[in-house]
């Protein structure tokens, strides 16, 4: 038998309840706080990753050639896309540029629990000025969809990569020297990067004082210590945050996104039941338009994976929506049968979540299957009850049953 | 400058507002017919779709190895998916099962006016049992939908395979041999379908027999000349449609689709406002369990063109939707914007849309930039209001402005 792809996933009614729900309470988040939805295709050229995140990102994504030998790629995320699209069509638009998307990624990598080849995100980008408050509406709004989700144990840290960049500056060592260094401390990889600081000449009292420095974690007050341009920048963005009333955010200057094309303030929600693979959403502020060809804009934003929030849920036993069918309708014999189809398609023109037998059952086999749909109420199309125009009602829960007008159906299940 | 991959769209946010609003549309007419939704993966083994269509198929679609060397496919549609789901996860399920689906499907072939390379299909199956009732359900969801949309005009004719099928098999024409000439049939080539019943021996006076009868439309009545289970089936279908409140169905036994795993009822709707290309949805009853190893069940199911309905209530000149935000928020100066920023999260956790200003702005280009976005009102924090607990609430359509209490405006907003 043909079996699903490796590492991908088939989604059945009762997960897609749950999944649609979740990701439309994201979306209404979104338009609330003004952002607008975008949305790009599936593949693009190999090439917006490469530039993005160096050669090797096609040792980890689904990559091929189209048989018009063009390089492209399943999008293994969104950030890059979203950015070719303003390039190609958006510069002219009214700026900030407020937007989110919704959709699946993909990734080339050895299934394991949690982790699939395709996976799904939620995120946002704003195209603007480089102000503490962009940076600060970036973070709001994931965590104000962390908190309509429901979730109870999740953590905002915030960093600033601007930091650490001071502190290697002060030491000569700029821009591409420090990134692979930049890179092996936000993995917490320490002795990989004090061998990098080491062989950029860097004093050993000061080595400390840099890894020292990734450790430090706490309230804003941990950044009183410090001076210069990133710290205040990364407190504006907390008295704003304070001022919307998000107060479950920690300062984590360990938080540094090994990636070039971060600028200055990066951030992450974790949920520490996941355990090792906590991370549910991450983010910061970036330069990538000017990589892609285009004009050097302001950009910060954020991905949700859509998957590891879900999971943090189930984890916390939240409960998890389930809909229901209303109403499950049952002709008594042959002759009823268009009476039934006549009901069940009123019902539904009123808005009434109705079903209907189409397998030509007797009435017991269809209140099991009306029960085991988990229906509501089952109605009973029968001939001495047509001749009042009435139907018999059952609640299938409490097994009660009465006899209803046809013209009070409607107003008994709204 | 890097641009999206050929024949595929970016969609921005008013094309996506439009698009997510009838995608809404169209899964709530599902589920209030007792449908629920399910997802598959994006890529599938391209077996799938050769067992499905035979190996010529691979031509038309995006067909590449993975890394490991497997032969996989971005979708070209859904149907063959969902009955793989099926086999694999969902046979213990209670039937009939009622599934519909939403999202991207691709095929690889010139990209040309209203086709492109990525599309969007929404569809459903029911996996039950060979009945009209069943037919009838899924044809009535379809006319569900497009009735909701509000087009208004639209055609849904129906046919059965069954009848040309019949035809043929009296003539000894059957199977495999008869499939090629329902293919040509069906695309209305009757020179090619004429040679082709040459070449198997049809008498002349029958094969004009046969072509007239794919010319066969109108009202139900039309079938009162023929005899057989096909056209009492068909008949069985169209009262059933009739006692739902659908009358703008007619009968055309032109609809073949000619492909092998069609078994019965096929209809198609069309939107004759487009043109040529006026087809928005098709389906029918089929058969393809057993060509994926699985188990011979009967399904009948449909797919709409998303993107090709939206062009037809767009060529009708339908009120598509358009959401606006609701309050643009405006601190008049730096001491101000702690407020504003405490004013705009209390309105969003109201359930209201509010935007405020991310670009220290002064006040006449922020009231400017609001207009841009087409805000329904300007909210601007001043500190003299702000000492009696007001703000000032402007009205962006009429320019109307007055003095609102702080715990007033979520009430005069909502």
């Amino acid at each position: 038998m043909i079996q699903r792809p490796r590492g991908t996933r088939d989604f059945g009614p009762e997960e897609m309840e749950i999944r649609r729900f979740f990701e439309d309470m994201m979306r209404q988040e979104a338009v609330l706080h003004g952002f607008r939805e975008v949305s790009t295709p599936i593949f693009e050229h190999t090439e917006l990753f490469t530039l993005k995140s160096g050669p090797g990102v096609v040792e980890e994504i689904y990559a091929f050639q189209d048989k018009g030998g063009r390089e492209i790629c399943l999008r293994p995320e969104l950030t890059a896309s979203v950015v070719r699209f303003f390039l190609n069509d958006l510069t002219t638009f009214p700026r900030p540029l407020k937007m989110f998307y919704f959709g699946q990624c993909f990734r080339y990598e050895r299934p394991q629990a949690g982790r699939y080849r395709e996976f799904f995100q939620f995120g946002s980008e704003i195209i603007g000025n480089p102000t503490p408050e962009t940076d600060a509406e970036v973070i709001g709004l994931a965590a104000a969809i962390v908190e309509r989700t429901g979730l109870r144990d999740y953590r905002i840290r915030i960093g600033h990569i601007g930091i650490l960049r001071e502190l290697l500056s002060r030491t000569g060592v700029e821009g591409d020297e420090a990134l692979p260094i930049l890179q092996k401390l936000d993995k917490k990889m320490y002795t990989e990067a004090e061998d990098l600081m080491t062989q950029a000449g860097i004093a050993p009292e000061v080595m400390t004082e840099i890894v020292e420095t990734t450790k430090i974690t706490g309230p804003i007050s941990v950044l009183d210590s410090f001076e210069g341009p990133a710290r205040d920048y990364i407190k504006e963005v907390c008295d704003i945050l304070l001022a919307m009333g998000f107060s479950n955010v920690s300062v984590d200057l360990g938080v540094v996104r090994g990636l070039a094309y971060y600028t200055g303030m990066v951030f992450e929600v974790d949920a520490p039941k996941l355990g090792a693979e906590k991370q549910i959403c991450g983010g910061g502020s970036y330069s990538l338009a000017e990589l892609f060809g285009g004009e050097k804009v302001f950009s910060t934003g954020f991905a949700i994976g859509f998957d590891r929030t879900l999971l943090a849920l189930q984890t916390e036993g939240a409960a998890l929506p389930q809909e229901r069918l209303t109403a499950f309708v049952v002709p008594v014999n042959d002759m009823m049968r268009g009476h039934a189809f006549k009901l069940v398609s009123e019902l539904r023109r009123a808005g009434i979540s109705a079903d209907i037998d189409l397998m030509r059952r007797n009435v017991g086999k269809n209140l099991k299957f009306a029960a085991a749909v988990k229906a509501k109420y089952a109605i009973i199309v029968g001939e001495k009850e047509l001749e009042s125009a009435s139907v018999t009602l059952r609640d299938l829960s409490s097994g009660e049953q009465s006899l209803v007008s046809m013209v009070d159906i409607v107003a008994k299940l709204k």
